[in-house]
């Protein structure tokens, strides 16, 4: 799958400010976080003026919100089709999990943008939708899991979801950036696959001692 | 359990200068990010020359390790009292679980200079010892929750101690922080004890339908 920064250096084209500023707002937050940087900064790496932004955005949090927006289109996209991908609601939600993993790897300052820049998706109905469609594949995916228990026995799936998401977030964060010497014993994805069977084990999804 | 930089403004004495960036640096990591800042911002936050800083630390790098080595000794004298401090093996991990995410809310600059500053332990004894430390509590509290089985039975305690610091990150970074509109539907509290919950029934550590 192809990584975010591949096409901004293309060069900027009069008509395609916006995305230029998007594309080069992704490249400083991978360099240097969501906080530690200006508009203007941005404006400067994407080769226009200090003003220009102010034709398309607000200022540094817009930008930032659109640059989190288009991430989170990006990886709806990439979860549906690995949840389409693969057979049983159980190979499908592993595919979710890996799919996530890829994601995170190989689109990290939209991943930054996504969860760790602080933007808010309160009032900002393009970016709360894109979330929303987002985090709605992992919660069909839990749902597909418990169909076959009785009403009674299934776990809410919000609930499985948020679990599912937390341990995925921490599994990128802590494991999967490469940080030199942090590095775990086990891979990212064997600790998430492992740490979400353990899970599902503890939702009487997969059999003991299997 | 009183939080971090509380001390700062107290201002800067002759013989505090170290810790006194210390401190400027907690606070610039906290409004700023890791990346958000120079050295040299950090020397006028704490009040002293630009070249001040260089007479304890290599660079910024070093001066953020510090940070960083400060709070996992906190962190590991917080996670031992709260083991310490339960009566069984459960009761302790879910104190300990608490005490993770509790240190996460009232010091969020160490745990940012912790675990999302980039700062290696490669090569850095004091650093390195201090997260092993912290680290090292996790692990014993898996360790004695598996005390009573028999040993072809029980689960490697490290990867036990990872999924769980996992599922902690997880939980402090996407619902701990307070980030507006990105509100779960269950406290962080919940959302960690749950989880931990259903993750060591998985492990056949809790009964199913209790």
């Amino acid at each position: 799958m192809s990584g975010e920064g591949k096409t901004r250096r293309r060069g900027y084209h009069h008509g395609n400010l916006r995305q230029a500023l998007v594309e080069a707002t992704l490249e400083m937050i991978r360099e240097r976080g969501p906080l530690g940087f200006t508009l203007a900064e941005a404006a400067r790496e994407a080769g226009v003026s200090a003003a220009a932004p102010y034709r398309h955005f607000s200022g540094r949090e817009e930008l930032i919100s659109e640059v989190a927006r288009q991430g989170f289109e990006l990886f709806a996209e990439r979860l549906e089709k690995a949840w389409e991908s693969a057979g049983t609601p159980l190979k499908a939600f592993e595919a979710v999990g890996r799919a996530y993993l890829d994601f995170a790897r190989t689109n990290p300052g939209h991943y930054i943008a996504m969860f760790e820049s602080g933007v808010s998706v309160a009032g900002n109905a393009g970016l709360n939708d894109a979330a929303a469609r987002a985090m709605g594949v992992l919660t069909r995916a839990a749902e597909a899991l418990f169909a076959h228990l009785p009403p009674d026995r299934r776990p809410p799936a919000t609930m499985v979801s948020h679990h599912i998401w937390a341990l995925s977030h921490g599994v990128v964060e802590l494991f999967a950036r490469g940080a030199p010497g942090r590095r775990a014993p086990f891979s990212a994805e064997d600790l998430l696959e492992s740490g979400t069977a353990i899970y599902l084990r503890g939702l009487g999804l997969i059999p003991h001692d299997d």
